[in-house]
């Protein structure tokens, strides 16, 4: 009697087990390491990605954010998730120009489209597909991970409205836009963000750019130069880029795959809503403190184009997938265009401006 | 030992029991009902929807998708989710006029923002809060359910390019563009979605426009007439939205409510995304059929900027909370213009185009 207790017992103990153990679900404990210090918005836009996993997956997936120098350097940050020091990373594309030339054009492209047509063409065209067969030479996944717009031009101590009025000065700035402007003769200095503001104090800089407005304003380059040279040509959007390890992503069931890629969408739209509205009340900021905005004229800015296609031609021969990569950016330019045109002309803009003839953007 | 047999199994049942209720977390299965038959694109936004809630849910949320007429009529849709014969709803809101004007300002607004300027003022302004005020006075909790962007305009027999044009002709619309069309003198019919076509073929009307390029195109006015008067001012938005009932809202744990406020802003996204690109394939599929598009002068434009302008003034005199939304979004233009001013200039155009003078949108 007491060995058919026993056998009982056990029974239903195996299938108390079983049942336990089909509803506790694997979780996962990542480490994502990004480019960005604590200070900067796009931290922020890592955290409320971590945020939106763990509250969607209902904690099956923690992603603990580890900003620049906590893990890895900030340029380690694609190496480190290749090789599986951190599960996920977060970058700006464009740091791995060195790696292959065709990331910038996911991170921002001169004289390209606005962040709207950008993620219209990543989300529903084919952006999605070719920077997946980018990042997956190298075994990492991507997602989009936000895009905080227009970036805002170069402060100058004079104001220039003339692409001309460089030459000779010495202008910090990054990427493609930095060989643009070095092919019309001026000097370039590619200085990290945390060295520009004294350089610039010292003269060792004549002009600088960082980045939007909204991510620019706290680097307090206002003190030092009082003029802006308008529009941000060199930087028409920039977007972020989550990345995962591609051996991560593979061992993931397809219900916590969905999940991130929702996240993804999720934190686009809530970064360039949050960026558009910063970066208009930044630039409300900077006018109460004096700066001015210079537009740069016509003239200079269809010279920045004819140099800036020049330059691309240039790049496009020495890659095929950044050429394939930049086609399939002008066919959906070239189709939006169709649609762009008819619908311009009832810009939202306060009444009297538009009615002074502010009708478009 | 029969008897201890039994209370040591009815005790380990019990913990069995509980342990299985525990992990057993509770399902809804909610129906939504729509505004919207099966064959216009925006159904599709409903699905989506559905199916982004069930994935991040792991399907304790499982929402059926109800076509207009299948259990409520399309006008019905708010009140069947007032009065819980639905959880939910998905409209554009704009429907609900008669129940309040101010719904109309969360649908479109004649010269009103764009899309990505109305999703910010939602998201990161002021917006969201509003809705939730407006909507919390029915007994429901507004979702942003996609944005598809601008309409397309007026389809005519003649090339017109005058409002004026347009005196003494029968002009199928509907909202607030149909009675500022009225206080110029057109004459204005608001025949619902299906009798459009044939009322048009017969000459009952002289003109129609009915939404966006990509919802409006199957709809085959290109074989009636091959013009189109643009741009479409009368909705430089249109927002649809989803609702849930008050007290099923009220009533889910706060992780769900989460998980529906995280799929609503990826719908959102993936709505604009696929709009925004079936907006400009449908042009380009008008064009090779003929259809030519006709700008609206400038002075045009203004007289029914003028116009708009008076008519908002009426309406805002009659409610406070009107007022007090359009006055948030006009707060929001005044700002948001600070950026939109100093960022044009760059518009992405195909190169010739852009040369050509083609800076601006």
């Amino acid at each position: 009697m007491f060995k058919k207790l026993l056998l009982v017992l056990t029974m239903v103990m195996m299938i108390f087990a079983l049942t336990v153990s089909a509803a506790e679900k694997k979780t996962y404990n990542w480490k994502l390491v990004e480019t960005y210090p604590t200070g900067i918005p796009w931290h922020d836009t890592a955290l409320h990605f971590a945020d939106t996993v763990e509250k969607i997956t209902e904690g099956q997936i923690k992603i603990k954010v580890y900003p620049a120098g906590a893990i890895v350097p900030a340029f380690q940050v694609f190496d480190a998730v290749r090789n599986r020091v951190a599960e996920m990373g977060f970058a700006w594309p464009g740091y791995w120009k060195g790696k292959d030339q065709a990331f910038v054009a996911f991170a921002s492209v001169p004289f390209g489209m606005n962040n709207l047509e950008f993620s219209t063409w990543m989300i529903a065209g084919e952006g999605m597909k070719l920077a997946k067969e980018l990042y997956g030479k190298y075994g990492l996944v991507p997602l989009l991970g936000g895009n905080s717009g227009q970036e805002m031009g170069f402060f100058t101590a004079k104001p220039l409205q003339e692409v001309g009025d460089l030459k000779g000065k010495k202008v910090r700035t990054v990427g493609w836009g930095a060989d643009i402007l070095k092919d019309m003769g001026v000097s370039v200095t590619p200085l990290p963000g945390g060295e520009i503001y004294l350089a610039f104090e010292r003269g060792v800089l004549d002009s600088a750019e960082f980045s939007t407005p909204f991510v620019t304003y706290p680097m307090g380059f206002q003190d030092i130069a009082k003029n802006v040279m308008v529009p941000g040509w060199h930087q028409t959007f920039v977007q972020n880029m989550f990345t995962v390890n591609k051996k991560v992503w593979d061992d993931l069931p397809e219900n916590l795959q969905q999940a991130l890629k929702i996240a993804s969408l999720e934190t686009q739209m809530w970064d360039i809503a949050r960026s558009e509205k910063g970066n208009a009340e930044s630039i409300l900021k900077y006018k109460k403190e004096g700066v001015k905005f210079n537009k740069l004229s016509d003239e200079s800015l269809n010279k920045l184009r004819k140099t800036t296609k020049e330059y691309l031609a240039g790049l496009r021969k020495k890659s095929d997938f950044l050429d394939k990569v930049l086609d399939s950016q002008e066919e959906f330019i070239k189709l939006y265009a169709n649609w762009k045109e008819l619908k311009s002309g009832v810009s939202a803009y306060p009444y009297e401006d538009y009615m002074a003839g502010q009708h478009y953007e």
